[in-house]
């Protein structure tokens, strides 16, 4: 019989490396830990410390990177972790995460049953799936994998899985665009049109999955986006809406692990979207929803086939979690307003709420579509008179103003950042522009930095049908460093087909 | 006009860091590479060092972990760059990679025509995939969703994306077992009556994917197994046989890289376990191929349908490639042989070929099946004479000779190790063996620290339908360490359907 060990715990020790949001810890493999308990590199490991347990991916460090008696922490499993002076962590393997049997049974086409759906939600929620888990996941549920009643399940798991915010209004307004189509950044317009009509209208936004910015994004260059719930509560209760980051706050924050992965991923599946529009929605606890589908051929939605099959996805399930929606589909050909990328959007939302006349005056035409349809949903008026209210407020500045109000309130408004790196796009021959390519768009704004340099990205300086000369300038890229730029002008220019020109 | 930026390199630092396969970097934030190129936490980024170009995840480090002008390098990164004294790594965005829109087209049911499924495999091969695509990749082709032509095509593009072993023979023999049944080490038993009647049987051999031991983890406990191409040509000219790990070599080295996202997931698909089979075999250099698939409930093929549909897809896609094969089916309703676990399975091939009497006699019945298969695919006998050819050489000591010979030329035979830790599971109540659970029975023994550690495992005490006493030992669980062991208690302790009682 060996005699009982005595629990000696590991200091921990921040390394200062930024994994992502993967939590990372680092033992010697000398360590009595290692070699007692069996752990490799990359096992994963139940970390403790104080009331504190997080499962970590293992790295095995040898050499002297850390003294005997460390644990070595990346920032992910530091901020987890949160430790306190003369804390010593302790190591065990994790229990077996039971839910991934489910999510091998849906590889093999699978049902999967609303328990099995909360079991796989609640462990990826808790951080026990590792990013390889993750992708299966995520492919798994793929090209209309998921059934009705599997969306509905994943929708209801998403939303148990986090925060809600309870409202003391029965009608609490939303909105939601399905992306893919780059700029139409009409949330920042429609919602302070709503609110200056009377609308409780709390947006809460993403940020960028795949697409060059994400409302959060664009807003994050006007005024912070990052508040917890009581000052979100705060700012509503003032301005009657906001609009910020929905992923400071645990909405649906499986959601937010999940997307991380499809980003790195570069994919969307249906059955996900419709889940994290849905369950976003619910736990901000809104009651009455316009979704905005822009359909077109480079698009997220490709056909009006497609567009009324996600519709009836969204309309059903929205039903069997009790909320009421209304879902516009909307011209999907080509970006809404000039700008693609944070700062660029911004701008543009900004002209258009001051009436400058050289706004852009689709991203006018479709907000105004948006707030009417509000307007309509929230029993406030219906078809002309609905639009001229949603306009009135809009001409008469009232709008502009709620949204400085709303941008102090959320913690202080300020100018978009400018980007140092500019080139023009030409035309390589005369002609008419025949298509403009979303996807391609997007890359090439990414490319350039966006989202990540806020004031990267392109200003698109021609509309569908137009007719330009040879050497116009056609876009005009923008990035924070010369690396970035030259990044997005090599692959613009071996993509012709951004801006497809049809010769005369 | 920006100033021509001198080129200069980092210092790359080994950090001593085990990430497992993938290649990470660490660089630090205030590098002026991070701030000039937009780099961020895992951004994946070319490296260039000498002649040297691999991808890596990259870390961002703050704080003093690096000094200025040096680049950390994961254990990894460290043995794929290979630092030279005085070399400077520069780095780059990688280009994109241009198959994963291959691989996102899989996943929404597109086929994949035999160029993409070069263009995958290669930049798989050349490690431009991140572990988050790989499963992406390889859930999209589980369960049935690769079809006869795309399965052909992938074992093409397998073979072709690595080394392949030319041999002056017109017959070079090979044998394989479609896994999913512990134990079942016949081809340490077979390749020695093989070589020993003249054939060539150049065997390459894989680790474990998902079970606790692969024959080239259990032929390392008696002989080296790493070998290059060039000794194991050596090997083979002179012995006629061989038992070495393929995985040293680059056969199908995407096979490999696959193989551990595959065991990451715990899966296994269908279509990826013919392309890896076959181009193994292939690119091993083999003509003649018996395929041994062990059938049962809990077997990796569950039942006679599920064999014959998989004996058709190997069958149509060896006659696609130009390989002659011949299936065997066999019973897999429990554990072929008493050990489970490198050395345990070692000590069985040992009793066997020694022809001790406690030698398990189901093992040594299967191999002399096999062996008598491969005799009559190669035409030197047929039925009856056939088993009696390979029966003599066993019970003759030729195919012991044999073995030691091989592990001699493989690099000198030793003993199998023994664990330090060993505990006796006993039944319940009295009984008959009803069942045995292969796959519970590979956890328990994965959870006593098979593979990796080697003498880990279990011994199986009892048969099917053999009648036990209250307190009889069913299994032997050894381990290297207490943690392990317990570990495996515990695990076998809730799952009392590992060895199934039904009572008198």
């Amino acid at each position: 019989m060996e005699p009982e060990r005595p629990v000696t715990g590991l200091e921990p020790r921040r390394l200062g490396i930024d994994t992502h949001q993967e939590a990372v810890v680092y033992l010697r493999a000398d360590s009595p830990i290692c070699r007692s308990e069996g752990f490799a590199a990359h096992s994963r490991v139940e970390v403790r410390l104080g009331e504190r347990r997080i499962t970590a991916i293992l790295n095995v460090v040898h050499g002297e990177l850390l003294a005997p008696g460390e644990v070595g922490c990346s920032e992910a499993a530091w901020a987890l972790l949160q430790p306190k002076p003369g804390e010593r962590a302790t190591f065990a393997h994790p229990a077996p995460v039971d839910s991934m049997s489910y999510v091998r049974g849906k590889i093999y086409s699978q049902r999967l049953a609303e328990p099995q759906m909360d079991a796989i939600i609640s462990d990826v929620t808790a951080g026990r799936y590792t990013d390889v888990e993750l992708a299966a996941f995520i492919t798994s549920c793929a090209d209309g994998r998921l059934s009705h009643d599997e969306i509905t399940a994943l929708t209801r798991a998403m939303v148990n899985a986090g925060e809600r915010i309870a409202w003391p209004y029965t009608r609490v307004m939303d909105k939601h665009c399905v992306g893919g189509l780059p700029g139409n950044r009409t949330t920042m317009i429609v919602v302070p049109i709503a609110a200056s009509l009377g609308l409780v209208i709390p947006k809460t936004s993403s940020r960028a999955i795949t697409s060059p910015s994400g409302t959060a994004d664009t807003m994050e260059t006007l005024a912070p986006v990052d508040l917890s719930i009581e000052a979100l509560r705060g700012v509503v209760e003032k301005e009657g809406g906001c609009i910020v980051w929905g992923g400071a706050m645990h909405l649906s924050p499986a959601d937010d692990v999940l997307v991380r992965v499809e980003r790195a991923l570069d994919l969307d599946s249906e059955g996900q979207l419709v889940a994290s529009v849905l369950s976003k929605k619910l736990a901000a606890g809104s009651t009455h929803v316009i979704l905005d589908l822009p359909v077109g051929p480079t698009a997220k939605v490709r056909s009006e086939h497609a567009a009324r099959a996600l519709q009836r996805l969204l309309e059903g399930t929205a039903h069997a979690v009790g909320l009421k929606v209304r879902t516009l589909l909307s011209d999907g050909r080509q970006p809404v307003g000039r700008g693609i990328g944070p700062a660029l959007e911004a701008r543009d939302v900004l002209a258009v709420l001051r009436n400058e006349p050289g706004a852009p005056q689709d991203l006018r035409e479709h907000s105004l579509d948006i707030a009417t349809a509000l307007v309509e949903l929230a029993d406030i008026a219906q078809g002309e008179e609905a639009r001229a209210l949603a306009l009135s407020v809009l001409q008469e500045g009232l709008a502009l103003a709620k949204m400085e109000a709303i941008c102090e309130a959320q913690g202080g408004m300020r100018e978009p950042p400018a980007s140092v790196q500019t080139h023009e796009v030409v035309a390589a021959h005369a002609g008419r522009v025949a298509a403009i390519d979303n996807r391609l768009l997007s890359r090439v704004a990414k490319l350039a930095g966006a989202p990540h340099a806020k004031a990267a990205g392109l200003e698109l300086l021609v509309r569908l049908d137009e007719r330009v000369s040879r050497g116009q300038p056609l876009f005009r890229l923008h990035a924070e460093n010369h690396g970035d730029l030259d990044y997005a002008l090599e692959f613009a220019q071996r993509h012709s087909s951004v801006v497809y020109l049809e010769r005369h």
